[in-house]
């Protein structure tokens, strides 16, 4: 029935047929979501959440989710340092990497953003993706930006060539980073950030079963920057996550102690001072750092349960402003 | 497409056309939900959540949703104190001002109740509407009533009359204080409570963009009364709420200390305490004694953030009837 | 409108229809659930969440909320020990009794397991049946079936039989202990093994009106063996429940200490060592073992509150391999 199908091992589902779904929503019912639509001349289509419109809580949820090819759930929970998101995927791989991962550098003229969301899959513009082993297919495609400059025409036609559909069927989320659609998306990023950290260590993705995880949601910050640093410290010093994996106990063992944020040599400080300390160059900074700050992975082929790293509340309030 | 077309901001949304479909699901799953609906002479529908038939923890979800005209989040979390409804809006002011807050004096005959739900935005009799400069354009609409009184024709005709709609086209959700529904419905108005608040005390409606909460739900008591007591001491003294506003600092700094309900005189003690001591007169009551235990703002037009208050667990488990 | 009716009280609700419309959903959508559907010779549907197939957490709470008949809500938080599962249902004797119980012995040839789902009050095979006064009646049939084998035709046909409805009406939904599903699925027990053990202390079904509970999810285990003892644990010493009812207080006054699993005198330890005890003889446990670690019961006639049990840390940080 669907002209969209992705061969995911034994799958039949495709990430940018599913986020397409949720955009459209998010389309249809832009006003209760307090979101704005533009439309390009290409015909391509700016859902934005948080530029000219403030966006709100509910549009955080549905950008997150459309981030991760409709292949996860994001639902939010009330703790001491205000709200969680929480996230859980049965598609990993597919989700976070194929999709939320922003990897996807888009430089056309003097516009630069990294790109994020299912259209990558399509476009698989990156190197990561000879690992994946991973492709979608689907006359749709949904990207994400975070950025305060609207994509041009140009850009959009870009995106569009690249992922192989024509302009009038690309979807283009944008939220700022300092927006409440920034901090929530930005949080829900969570089971992706440690996956991403067990395949930098060298952990076979494909051994991932399912993830979930909970993150602060970050205050809104004065601006763009600011807000990256605050962000960040939600995921370096809140962010928990879980995976169920299917592989060799050794095969955790050998790394475990190395997936959270604590096990980098930048750890202890509030991100933006970090960044300042190395002169604003986010290249000098420990890319071991970006992880969550606590991890539990459960085999099921032994029945092995690992921990390492834990929530560093210390920081978590200076950062957030907590007394 | 739609009929019901309000004016809010940007924004096209009507809170009674949310809200009567929500109504409308209520009615047609009775079964399941387990409430009544009684049809009146002229055609207007009673949703009976609690007086003839027990109501239910979902009906409890879906009163306070329709009461919030819609445009709210209503679920549930597992705490020590038992279960906690969470709420979050996008849409504060029309949600909880112009629609959830119990401020229409409804009176034909013998007949008295608050109303509540976005039925009051077709109606605008209340003082409040002309600061809120809000309305609501819709042919049908919803009204909640906290009550053990099943309202009779003359009192359906009379809300639908001044909601400008017809009998036929009027949902009245009923549900009394001491009630399954009652409960969740009353804690599940912990962000409006905090949001009068914040406008009692002169803080702008218009720069509250978003909001969410989190209250204990009161266990149900033997009489409406006593019902009063315990549920005024979820919100008073378990309630926490969170809003992102934009507006200048020195307008959040200037009040949030009088926000929360330890700000007022009457504060410590259970709340039918309380009101024995002051012989049972509501109105002899301090008026900022009502508003949740805790609140958090964050400014995002310039990134600061405010805390007030706190939980009161002494109080709360002694009213609860917790160990 | 409906074919399925059930009379429940006033009340019009079909538990199979329900949990059938959720199978058709599964099976529409398995490869987003990443479950298994085989069609057998009699035309019965199998649904695997965890044979052929690794399911998920979607897949879990998907079979949880059909194995009571749709009529409660399964939903996910994160705590300290990992997931909670959080179920509520405002039709307790039905969803837990009458279709999540796992009390019908199927026993076919070689096959043999215990059949829970609303399938049951169809074919009322269980002597439980007399006391509940209650009977679906709806011409298709869902089963739950905690097995790693795969039901034959044989087995289904028995099973349909029984039920009153054609193979081809009948699902049926099939986890191991050891997987994900099945770890999800058991923990969603929680509100029903609080009310068998409420019913086994003769307190009345009729008079529990809603309930609602949360539990810990158990990692997946090495062995289903294994997977019975830690799924165990997640209920005897970390699952909380709360019921609201309505009757003498008397009533609750009498059995409300002898609730929590630590009224039996083979509580203490985690649940695969007194079965080791006990030379793996199941008949040999206490019976009275089997019930949350905590209860608190609202009795809504007479507004009081009762409470017995706590969560055990101790036996479930060891249990879970939590530090």
């Amino acid at each position: 029935m669907s002209l969209c199908l992705l061969s995911v091992g034994d799958s039949v589902v495709s990430v940018n047929e599913k986020a397409a779904h949720i955009a459209r929503r998010m389309v249809l019912e832009k006003d209760e979501f307090k979101i704005d639509v533009k439309s390009l001349d290409n015909g391509a289509l700016i859902v934005d959440c948080g530029v000219n419109r403030e966006g709100g809580i509910m549009a955080g949820k549905l950008f997150s989710e459309a981030c991760m090819g409709g292949l996860a759930q994001v639902e939010f929970s009330y703790t001491r340092f205000g709200m969680n998101v929480n996230v859980s995927t049965d598609y990993p791989k597919e989700a976070c990497m194929g999709s939320q991962f922003a990897g996807w550098k888009i430089k056309v003229g003097d516009f630069f953003a990294l790109g994020s969301g299912p259209a990558r899959s399509l476009a698989r513009d990156e190197k990561l993706f000879k690992t994946l082993g991973y492709q979608d297919n689907c006359p749709e495609a949904v990207i994400a930006l975070e950025t305060r400059t609207m994509p041009s025409s140009e850009v959009a036609s870009y995106i569009a060539e690249k992922a192989g559909v024509a302009p009038e069927k690309l979807y283009i989320l944008v939220a700022p980073t300092a927006s409440l659609v920034g901090s929530v998306q930005i949080s829900a990023r969570i089971v992706e950030t440690g996956l991403h950290k067990l395949h930098e260590l060298g952990f076979p993705l494909d051994a991932v079963l399912s993830g979930y995880g909970t993150c602060p949601v970050a205050p809104i910050a004065k601006s763009d920057l600011k807000a990256m640093g605050i962000t960040n410290d939600c995921i370096l010093y809140g962010g928990q996550t879980r995976y169920f994996v299917s592989t060799e106990d050794q095969q955790v063992e050998k790394i475990i102690d190395k997936v959270p944020s604590s096990a980098s040599r930048d750890y202890g400080q509030p991100f933006y001072d970090i960044f300042k300390k190395y002169d604003k160059d986010f290249y000098k900074i420990d890319p071991h750092l970006f992880s969550p700050a606590e991890i539990f992975v459960n085999n099921v082929t032994t029945g092995s349960c690992y921990h390492a790293g834990g929530v560093n509340e210390d920081v978590l309030k200076k950062s957030l402003g907590v007394e």
